[in-house]
């Protein structure tokens, strides 16, 4: 079966148009190269809590195995995509968050900013990226070897 | 004093009898030669919420000082150890995880998919290692430097 | 704008007079280093879970924008250092506990026995070191790249 991937991009500047999304589409074309033939489904919501959380919920009643999110990690007031997931997800994934710090501070000591967090609700597994293209490049990267894994024990 | 050390392996297979527990003696054997003489208690129970956390909260409120937990950290819709064991703790010891997700990346990235947490209730250190066995070897070895000193300062 | 910066001694010892605070003055003097003449603010609380909640919570509300504190993160009963922390802030940074466990296991395999964690509430950015000289040393070092950026988001 062809595995169903939500991608969301988290992001104010993005949702109101004045901004050009590009790690939502990386997202995608990575994922569609990983699961060959994967059905990818894309929005673009406001750093609103709710609203973030109202699009994760919805694509986990759907069946979705895998949501990426991207967006919404750092530091500043708006960003709580960390919150709006943890309200979501039932089982935590810390190890997964800890790789991407631990792997991306290879790379630059700012890889600590992120406060991104993993976890499943249900069969679906969510995982937060940072905004950057970047940060989203390096961290599919670095995901990519263990994600069809994980998606395979969550199918059984 | 002795230190009195719990052993709980978590498992469905190995709870009806249809699975062999290795990782469960190896704790045993690697604990006694850890702690010179001290005194081991092994238990078996199934994937079940309750009666992971019913099996610990026994150990601790009897003076259990350490208690390894095998099994049950992964990603399947049964694998309920860390948050059985969310249950129990009253102080988290994050550091003991990631340093097992950390040391574990060197060997192979999967180890990202352990979703183990340590944390303490009382003076008792609970610490969630993984089913298999190569996993519960390679954690045991990585700990085997810090554990000593951890049951130290929680007798003081 | 000068940053406005809290160095919080948690210490049963040191609160008690019979012991010397080294690892807050050695922040006071970093930070004043790293924030070209910041403002910082120095204060000592026993531990005890209330006191060190209100302490950060006052500095808080004064819009300190970074409070360290250093002691009560390790394993001892009197430790809660942690505990009173996630009682402030409302937003975790997991990312800055991790790199301080990361880059301290690299000197030193007890650096996992440090539970310290990190966060946000509103503007202000909290983060847990160890109590010992030489574990805040390493760990403001380990910082110090990071610091600057993480309060320049916080500001907009
Ligand atoms: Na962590």
């Amino acid at each position: 079966d062809s595995v169903k991937i939500g991608i969301l991009t988290i992001s104010d500047r993005v949702s109101e148009g004045v901004a050009t999304d590009t790690s939502g589409p990386h997202l995608i074309e990575k994922s569609k190269e990983l699961f060959n033939g994967c059905c990818t489904f894309y929005q673009i919501v406001p750093d609103e809590i709710e609203r973030i959380r109202d699009a994760l919920l919805e694509w986990c009643n759907e069946g979705f195995e895998l949501i990426f999110t991207t967006g919404g990690t750092g530091f500043s007031e708006r960003d709580v995509t960390p919150e709006a997931t943890k309200m979501v997800i039932e089982r935590e994934a810390p190890g997964i968050s800890t790789q991407l710090i631990v792997e991306g501070l290879a790379k630059t000591p700012l890889a600590s900013l992120s406060r991104g967090v993993a976890g499943i609700k249900g069969r679906s597994l969510i995982i937060n990226l940072p905004g950057s293209l970047k940060a989203v490049k390096e961290g599919f990267e670095i995901l990519s070897q263990v994600i069809p894994h994980a998606i395979s024990i969550l199918r059984t």
